[in-house]
């Protein structure tokens, strides 16, 4: 089955084949790679290179903490995401330790944890962010600091047949992958003028 | 003079390659190179597929909406950039258009030019994202609506000799590369703990 983008120009193969599935097979992530998805988080850029992200992580090979950061899930994904092989909560500082705000820091935020899952997806693993958490159990059960937002949950791990999933959730996974056009995103000289690039 | 990123253990290399220079040659960036880097922030995960990012573009191809790119940005970031070869200005709603918040909005957007820049980095290119931008100035001469904020412009282009900066900027040009070590931004079982992965 081939998720690759459909673009207008052919791009780097890592990011055209990267896709969020929610059938894994249930082989944890080694701790080797683990580590090389943090550090291609950590190598990213950020305003005034200020490092905002938090991670906390677990691999399945420790169960006990796997199920728990799975837990912190919403129910709706901890259906599928407890076949993942390791599970990571992203967060960033609202306002750094000085009490400065920190108005960039969900944007690099993004910018670390897409570097993080090309990693992955450059090894073999396949990762799905998720907005559908429980902050305030995640807050509580990990003792996340108040000027810490939780931003989201990344399950990585290795991809199974979607027909391991609920017809529902088959349908989802195997369904045409979709965005908007370049001429909805992607101006020139004014808000709304489509660029042009031909 | 290499810049490559020191990690513990080998990443690929489009990220480990990755850094952000003042030191540009002036070179314009060419429409299908432009092309093929917003096609990799096109097809970058969403929460719920919204595609909250919007883009305003300009090669240097284009003289005149290239200066007026740059006349956006900060003071201090106007000396360096003029010699990009295309200028990006990165918004993200922050209230869709049917009303809704959009809380993952900025974080959705940092995943989308991690994917620019790193197809950018794999075509020759080099990105150097910015913060100090003049958000009042881009609004108004882009029409950028409320509902949209303006969270980073990106200069995009090819390398030049550090000595082609002025003695301040070469210095920052030159210095090594830093990051906070693993040990203080990847926890596990609690925060603060650090995640052991040997």
């Amino acid at each position: 089955m081939s998720r690759q983008a459909e673009t207008s120009a052919p791009i780097t193969d890592v990011i055209a084949n990267r896709w969020s599935p929610r059938a894994f097979n249930g082989e944890p992530v080694s701790n080797a790679d683990l580590v090389k998805m943090l550090e291609a988080a950590r190598w990213a850029a950020s305003a005034f290179n200020a490092q905002p992200w938090r991670f906390i992580v677990a691999s399945k090979n420790d169960a006990a903490e796997f199920d728990r950061m799975v837990a912190g899930l919403g129910e709706f994904n901890q259906v599928w995401a407890k076949n993942a092989g390791a599970m990571i909560y992203v967060t960033a500082w609202n306002v750094t330790s000085e009490g400065r705000s920190a108005p960039t820091a969900k944007y690099d935020a993004g910018l670390a944890v897409s570097q993080l899952v090309l990693e992955a997806q450059n090894n073999g693993l396949y990762c799905h962010q998720m907005a559908g958490i429980n902050r305030d159990v995640i807050r509580e059960m990990y003792n996340v600091p108040e000027n810490f937002d939780i931003l989201a949950a990344v399950a990585v791990g290795y991809l199974a047949p979607a027909d391991t999933l609920s017809e529902k959730l088959m349908a989802r996974e195997t369904a045409p992958r979709a965005r908007k056009p370049l001429s909805e995103i992607a101006f020139s000289g004014d808000w709304g003028s489509s660029v042009t690039l031909d």
